[in-house]
């Protein structure tokens, strides 16, 4: 990381992106993080320090979890179920009872199962080989006495490493400041965090050649690093700093305005929401309503199905937070690259033409009937509507709609207060976009990543295929623009809340479609709503 | 097999359909196949015993594969690469060296790779495990000193066995004899080359009560096998059998004439071909011409890309069996479930959703270039055209023709003879089909089989997902009748090469769709020349 004699001159590093924002300060190099290696002890001895770091990382996670939300919450509770798990602890174990340290049985014993994950079919599993990485470190930090770094970093300063943990991530405060990379990838868990949360990041700027205080200037946007930038370069910076944050004014205001086209007409923008706890901090006033609450999260590895009361409680905290305002809640969209076990698919082939969303809840009726009983009686409490995904043909609707009338007769029965609320669907298979007049279904939302995926039979994952994913290809936005048509013929509410919806780029070319109401990421709604105001159609 | 007293009375058992048709004759019991374990002698004298049983099957195999083609052959070729390959004969003479007998050594090391191909993620190879099974049998039987089976069967025999592996159908000569198997299934190789060649089939009829000899009834359609049928059930089989003939009489009769519809309009019916093998035997005026000729066979696993002489030649047979009629010929349709080591991507998670077809022959220009050279030679032939499959958008169909166009320059240049011909494409993403008007193509054929997959989200491999995967589902009419309506407005020919087109049922739903130009196995042309005749559009 540093070259053997320090040069005093500026010097560029060029990576790439992987998350915008412009910082200038203090270059901090990341320490290592794990002391040298345990001289064995007896067993006896070993085997208490490995209990005591595993209850040590235990302890600490709880603390991470209690201050985290959504996605990071549930990433942490990955790695707590991962450290209580004997099939991951007793190898370590049998290991240190043979003979050998705490820290290498337990390096060996995690290594193991990382390679496991490493090979597995699943996205998903793969990618949570760094987070099983980042439970073997933080054990290990533990084992090998070392001191935990500090969690404060000086003001604006930009943290230099190889690479991070997502918990050396999430224990650190980012405001204001960056991080750059010399290794590093833009679909890390560590870069979704950052975008998610502003924090500017680089990646891939190969061996930094700075030391601890350089002044150094990041520019997330264009994965650039310059360290010891000379004075054109800092006014420079300035300017584009400042002209940043009066974009970022400017976003904030429209965010709070209705988004009125040049014609005057109203377009509705609504929220995603994955999890409740994202909507703290957001106002309501800024869209009309949530038009897509996922209920994945609610089913957690390892935690086992979520039950009626708990489903409940976790809808009508989404109405209270909508204050009146419509409430779209999704019904589970497992199976493709979100694996539940025991109730997904093992090892599908094509997982994403395979047994998902609304195919598996009508496979497992048991499970889809709690999700209809607690969706049902939320119902008294607000404006919620129900969709179903991955719908194909007809006759789904038709099953999710008896289960749906079963579901109301039992809690009649039962006298338990409910009340049936909309019933809709999403068109994300072009089979239900091409045929939509046959659908018995009170309202339809896009689901714009899973259509194009299918119509260009290209994978979002698969790599060298990204010409392909292009939401504005012309077949893609004639499908669109007859699946709006058939939509207003039948006077069926139509919305898109697909991550095309929450590009500016590509807004223009929706409202061209047709579509008057989008769907987006909270943090997308003041761009979208800048990139509605004033267009007009092309004539 | 055998109860242990043997019952006079009529017995029927009920299975499943394997391959259709019907067979009145005496049953004979398929013998266990491999004797008793070997005594190991000293490693010199095993080593040399597992040498011997390998030679001799090498030159049995080769001697099939001079006696067959197409799928068989290529199944055989497989099973003779396996069997000169050092990765599997290795470890079993490691296992002889440390003193194993050599039957014991050799089945290890063979089921050790049936594991592996077994758990792989491509259909492909879990479905060569039976061909590996079957070789390790093959070997096995010589160590152990078995006679080989009889391949001669009593006329009108009924083959009864648990199961049977591809080289024991086709060591047999079943002209006019079935097969009923306790157990099997009906995507077996063996159910595959039993439907391919017309022998009644049928499986999962659990333990028989029969023995050798016993007069019995097989209804390969039905799945039944009825053992000493009573004189009623022989006279109501006769009339079955005689009605079966005449079915069969007519349909090869309709192969012979043109396919006209009731309004006198001619459709026009060509042959789907995977190996210019299956020609033979066939006449070409029974149609118009070769609608699909795939080449991925060409492309075997292990024997390298074939080069431009031997492609030259290939397409010249096809052209000079079509006498002046045309020959679509598709490009090297690789990836999918299709693989072809060292020219597709390993370990795809969604394969049929990543790079495949023409996306994998932009991505290897110096192989797609071998191919279009040997296209453009063979067009002074006769009437080839070329065919690009999986096209998705526009700048696909430029690039290739700008290679096409590189290669006749090419040609010109080294002075070798080429004509180039019209160049087409498969309609088989959704998007070609939603926006044919934006393609340079001269021709266009649908494919039904991905356009359903994509379209319906829905592979048709995986289970549980039979109901939407129907060719005749609203959307997929819709789909292919808005592109007929492009190519007819565009004036560009359009066929279907899907194995929708040869399913007679399906027939006139693809007419209604404005289809007049099917490609079907040549197996399906009496049949689907049957129901295009006197057909009538719906008013």
């Amino acid at each position: 990381m540093r070259p053997a004699a320090r040069s005093p001159d500026k010097v560029v590093h060029v990576g790439r992106p992987a998350s915008p924002g412009l910082v200038l300060g203090p270059v901090i190099i990341d320490q290592a993080r794990t002391g040298p290696r345990r001289v064995a002890g007896d067993p006896a001895t070993e085997r208490a320090a490995l209990e005591a770091a595993l209850d040590e990382a235990m302890t600490a996670l709880g603390e991470l979890i209690a201050a985290h939300t959504g996605e990071a919450a549930d990433m942490l509770e990955f790695q707590l179920a991962l450290a209580t798990d004997e099939t991951l602890s007793e190898p370590a174990f049998a290991a240190i009872a043979a003979g050998a340290a705490a820290d290498v049985a337990w390096t060996d014993a995690v290594d193991a199962l990382i390679a496991d994950y490493q090979t597995a079919e699943e996205e998903y599993f793969r990618a949570r080989a760094a987070d099983l990485a980042d439970l073997r470190d933080r054990v290990l930090a533990r084992l090998r006495g070392d001191a935990e770094v500090s969690a404060v970093l000086p003001e604006a300063a930009i943290l230099v490493a190889d690479d991070i943990t997502p918990s050396r991530f999430l224990s650190t405060d980012w405001t204001g400041r960056g991080i750059a990379l010399a290794a590093g990838s833009a679909t890390s868990h560590v870069a979704m965090l950052a975008r998610a949360r502003g924090v500017p990041m680089a990646i891939g700027l190969g061996p930094v050649d700075t030391t601890d205080g350089d002044l150094a200037l990041l520019d997330g946007e264009a994965g650039r690093l310059v360290v010891r930038p000379d004075p054109g370069e800092r006014a420079a910076f300035a300017d584009a700093r400042g002209a940043l944050e009066r974009r970022r004014v400017a976003v904030a205001a429209a965010a709070r305005r209705p988004a009125l086209t040049a014609s005057g007409e109203r377009v509705q923008v609504m929220i995603n929401v994955a999890d409740p706890a994202e909507l703290d901090g957001i106002d309501p006033a800024i869209c009309d309503g949530i038009g897509l609450a996922r209920t994945e999260l609610m089913f957690h590895a390892g935690a086992g199905l979520p039950d009626e009361a708990a489903q409940l409680a976790a809808y009508r905290r989404l109405l209270a937070w909508a204050a009146g305002r419509p409430v779209v809640v999704r019904t589970l969209d497992a199976g493709g690259d979100k694996p539940i076990p025991g109730y997904t698919v093992d090892n599908e082939p094509n997982s994403f033409l395979g047994m998902r969303g609304v195919r598996l809840s009508l496979r497992h009726p048991e499970v889809f009937r709690v999700q209809l009983r607690a969706l049902l009686r939320a119902a008294t409490d607000g404006d919620i509507r129900i969709m179903v995904p991955m719908v194909a043909i007809p006759g789904e609707m038709q099953r999710v709609r008896g289960l749906l009338a079963e579901a109301a007769a039992a809690l009649g029965r039962e006298q338990i207060p409910h009340r049936v609320p909309p019933l809709g669907m999403m068109v994300e298979v072009p089979a239900a976009a091409l045929a939509l007049e046959h659908f018995d279904t009170d309202f339809v939302s896009i689901g714009s990543n899973d259509l194009i995926q299918y119509v260009m039979a290209a994978s979002r994952d698969a790599p060298g295929l990204g010409d392909l994913t292009d939401p504005t290809a012309p077949a893609v936005l004639k499908l669109i623009a007859m699946t709006v048509a058939t939509a207003e013929a039948r006077a069926i509410p139509i919305s898109l809340c697909g991550d095309a919806g929450g590009d500016p780029a590509v807004v223009p070319a929706l409202l061209a479609a047709g579509l008057r109401c989008l769907s987006v990421a909270p943090s997308a709604v003041g761009a979208v709503k800048q990139a509605i105001v004033g267009w007009e159609p092309a004539r």
